[in-house]
């Protein structure tokens, strides 16, 4: 089959085998895949990462045990944990050990015709979601997730990043009711932040226009970003670390101690839950779709995702 | 009067002096005074201070316009805010932008034979808790906030520094009655541990022998001692960071993020909770006495403290 694969470095190729389909697990059909900053990094060696690219898809369930899931639009949680040990029973197997991640750790992943994952992952989409709104049921998952941490009755919400990523949190964080202020380099994007109903700063005015915040998040997608979240956060405040930078990373952590904050990684979010805020129509993330390849030019589509300042890249099956 | 005084370098004087007494302030006789490792960093020039060292003590109030406080003996929080601000009236100013913090930022410290600090910090100190008990009130208010971060029901908790900030942390968790573990380089500092009811680990056996820890405090007082602490704590446990690193860390913090962490920093504590559990007899931190001097010879204290291996030096007013 066709896919997008991510080896010494990622090419588009037509005689990928197709995945094989594991006890209890569906093969899939891809209708459309995002292409994310994290395949970014893998195709940059991140992770040391080896075949099929893509965790952001709608797809159809070509092949499932349970009869019910078949010819059904999906979309899944990208973490197929071993579905027996403590982690998988108590919490989905977000961090069980010996999980795979579909396009990350183990896994072939969305990129390409076809792709297997384990039917407990599998998420139904309302025929109310179109497939270019739930393709971001996973980043938005996240977004949300990462929303949770906000306390109660802090506010505004900073935002630091106005790619992909930080316009999705701000966009979840607005679905919350809470002020939300985004910080980035890019007027262009801070004004699809303003559409979004969001207040837009350019970064070189955060440090003299916030100070004092009680709640950032760090989706800036570089090394510094930490940096300027631990200046912006008041004492006792909270930073939610999006951001993963492979290897290691300076960082002044003094005001992590002397203020008492709180700094908290955050990773994955709950699916189903981000496939409820879209039929609700709480988020509409369509704003970030800057272009659609078919997947016979997925890797075009990989070099456009990687151009400086583009938003979300999307590839249709 | 007689002080330690943090100039180019620490030396001791004879001739400074005496402190003002700002309005609704006590002046106090210190009668035991600690030497904590912050003391030997701003000796060393962290955070510029200049003036009388020293911020752990017990001492004697002479003057004050609360009649009821004079003659009585008190230990104190060390931060002294505004005291109008809404920081001060919600959380006692720790977090003051305006605040003073005895001999560590704007106000002359204890190593001295009198200090001043506002009366509403003042905590009296009951008969039955001795000075070299009281002494230990600041630190282990600090240790006691630590620890409160403990999630319910997570055990065992993970201590890394067997100093003297480490083993009090330990002795502050076990006075919770929850499991605990001290991770060092020291056996002898490890059988104190021991003797005080912890389980002692050297560091180059904890990667192998621990992993997945819900609760690690990062007390090694060492830049490296983070990148440890991320490396034991299990998916979405928490780190509280008790070690300051004056200027620039590199550590790999893509754990925070994948795993999902919690890093929690933690400065200082409630001294009256602490005056409590030492009245209580729940913790009695003699057992980190390593020395003790007369004011006359704070300087050899300062040089002593300041070798390796020794834990709590004593200076006596």
């Amino acid at each position: 089959m066709r896919a997008l694969v991510c080896d010494t470095e990622p090419r588009l190729v037509t005689d990928r085998a197709e995945p094989a389909r594991g006890a209890a697990e569906a093969l899939i059909r891809m209708r459309v895949a995002g292409i994310c900053d994290t395949d970014l990094a893998l195709a940059r060696g991140y992770m040391g990462f080896r075949g099929v690219l893509g965790h952001e898809f709608v797809g159809e369930v070509l092949e499932a045990s349970d009869e019910s899931l078949r010819g059904k639009r999906v979309v899944a949680d990208i973490n197929a944990g071993c579905g027996v040990c403590a982690e998988c029973l108590a919490r989905g197997g977000h961090h069980c050990r010996e999980r795979t991640v579909l396009g990350i750790v183990g896994r072939d992943g969305a990129l390409a015709e076809r792709l297997a994952l384990p039917e407990r992952c599998l998420v139904p989409v309302p025929d109310a979601v179109p497939d270019d709104q739930a393709v971001f049921a996973e980043p938005l998952a996240a977004a949300l997730h990462a929303i949770d941490e906000v306390p109660p009755g802090a506010a505004p919400v900073v935002v630091l990043g106005d790619g992909k990523l930080g316009l999705l949190v701000a966009r979840a964080a607005l679905s919350t009711g809470v002020r939300t202020i985004v910080v980035g380099h890019h007027e262009a994007k801070l004004a699809l932040a303003r559409a979004a109903g969001a207040e837009g700063m350019l970064e070189s005015d955060a440090r003299a226009a916030l100070s004092s915040v009680p709640f950032v998040v760090e989706a800036t997608g570089s090394a510094s970003g930490l940096s300027l979240a631990l200046a912006l956060v008041r004492p006792r405040g909270t930073v939610v670390l999006k951001t993963t930078v492979a290897g290691a990373t300076t960082v002044d952590l003094s005001p992590v101690v002397v203020n008492e904050l709180r700094v908290i990684g955050s990773r994955c979010g709950d699916v189903a839950r981000a496939v409820d805020a879209l039929a609700k129509g709480r988020v509409d993330p369509r704003f970030l779709i800057a272009a659609r390849y078919p997947l016979a030019r997925a890797d075009e589509a990989l070099h456009r995702a990687a151009q400086r300042g583009v938003l979300k890249v999307l590839v249709e099956g």
